[in-house]
């Protein structure tokens, strides 16, 4: 059996909580964080554009700066590593020529060869109806990675808080996303709970499933 | 060791792709099903909200009414499973009320300790400037849910195909989900990949981790 048994899944899915105070002492390995990035960078997302940029913060002048644009949530400055997802705002055909090429290089495959695809991304996201919203467009797909990211985590039992309560303009700012067609969207801390961490120990709240899912 | 080892989630991440062609004989059985419904059900929320509802449709008439509304993708009517992730248009009172209750519930506190939270949602989400785009903050959540589903089912070696390319105002009519509050956002195709589905041998294009990360 190469998949993970159902009951392994289940438990880290109950496992995983919005972590509020992390062990500062605790830091998060190399090859755990490559996996991490990796369950971001293998996303799924529409048209596979991956509209979106990780910036991690290692540097602690620059967290601590985060910090008040935060709400002042201490895992800012406290959490092994702070990753910062940023999307892009508008899609233009430099970025779908970009796109292009990869496709090609990765399927060894002609540039040319994929004209049809580029003209009708093109006239959907970038010339068509969907341009007008393409910020939101771009937005979703930078949850989708996020959702992937929540999900490896807690398999990995490292905690996390994903933040969407921050100041994004702020943020913008100090980390020079003026000009670089990126802008924040949202932030995840995310290493070891504190062990007096108390929200360990509250119960998840959810609605019950018979409230959230039909079946037709 | 209760966690799962880094390679098995790095495997099952490049396992995934976006299925296009199912074994419309292999069905997933009840306990995959209930797993994959639980990555959604406990996916992390702003709030903890959960501003979304799931429709699994396992009518085949419904499945081939919706086939039409979704470029014709072969998936919706032979995957094991179509889900039609909708999300609440607008956050409201009653809905606010309904989350405070079942905290209330699960926390075994009394609803009236949590007026202060409610007053913030309130002020946030239903009264403040969010509201003006509280669509597209549901959205953005319920794209969380998908990637809970996306990685839990790659983990279970379970196919998937994402879809958003589908008339949401047409699966709505189908749904009948003109008065509910909730909106048509996106699908997911789910099963077994047909022997022949010749996608899952062309190599996943993604951009180099350096590309997509930045360490700062």
């Amino acid at each position: 059996m190469s998949k993970v048994a159902n009951e392994v899944i289940h438990r880290q899915l109950n496992w995983r909580y919005a972590c509020k105070k992390f062990d500062p002492t605790k830091k998060i390995n190399e090859a755990d964080l490559n996996i991490l990035l990796e369950s971001m960078r293998l996303s799924a997302s529409s048209y596979g554009l991956q509209p979106w940029k990780f910036i991690v913060i290692q540097n602690p002048e620059i967290r601590k700066k985060l910090l008040p644009l935060s709400w002042n949530q201490s895992p800012v400055v406290e959490a092994s590593h702070l990753v910062v997802l940023t999307y892009k705002e508008k899609m233009d055909e430099p970025f779908i020529d970009r796109h292009m090429q990869q496709t090609a290089k990765v399927r060894e495959v002609e540039v040319a060869s994929l004209a049809r695809l580029k003209t009708s991304i093109m006239g959907d996201l970038v010339n068509g109806a969907r341009s007008e919203v393409i910020n939101w467009w771009a937005q979703r797909q930078t949850y989708l990675a996020m959702g992937s990211f929540l999900i490896t985590a807690a398999l990995m039992e490292i905690d996390s808080l994903p933040m969407e309560g921050l100041d994004p303009i702020g943020y913008d700012e100090v980390l020079k996303l003026e000009g670089t067609g990126f802008k924040t969207l949202a932030a995840i801390a995310f290493g070891y709970r504190a062990a007096d961490d108390k929200y360990q120990h509250i119960k998840k709240v959810r609605f019950d499933l018979a409230d959230v899912v039909e079946i037709r």
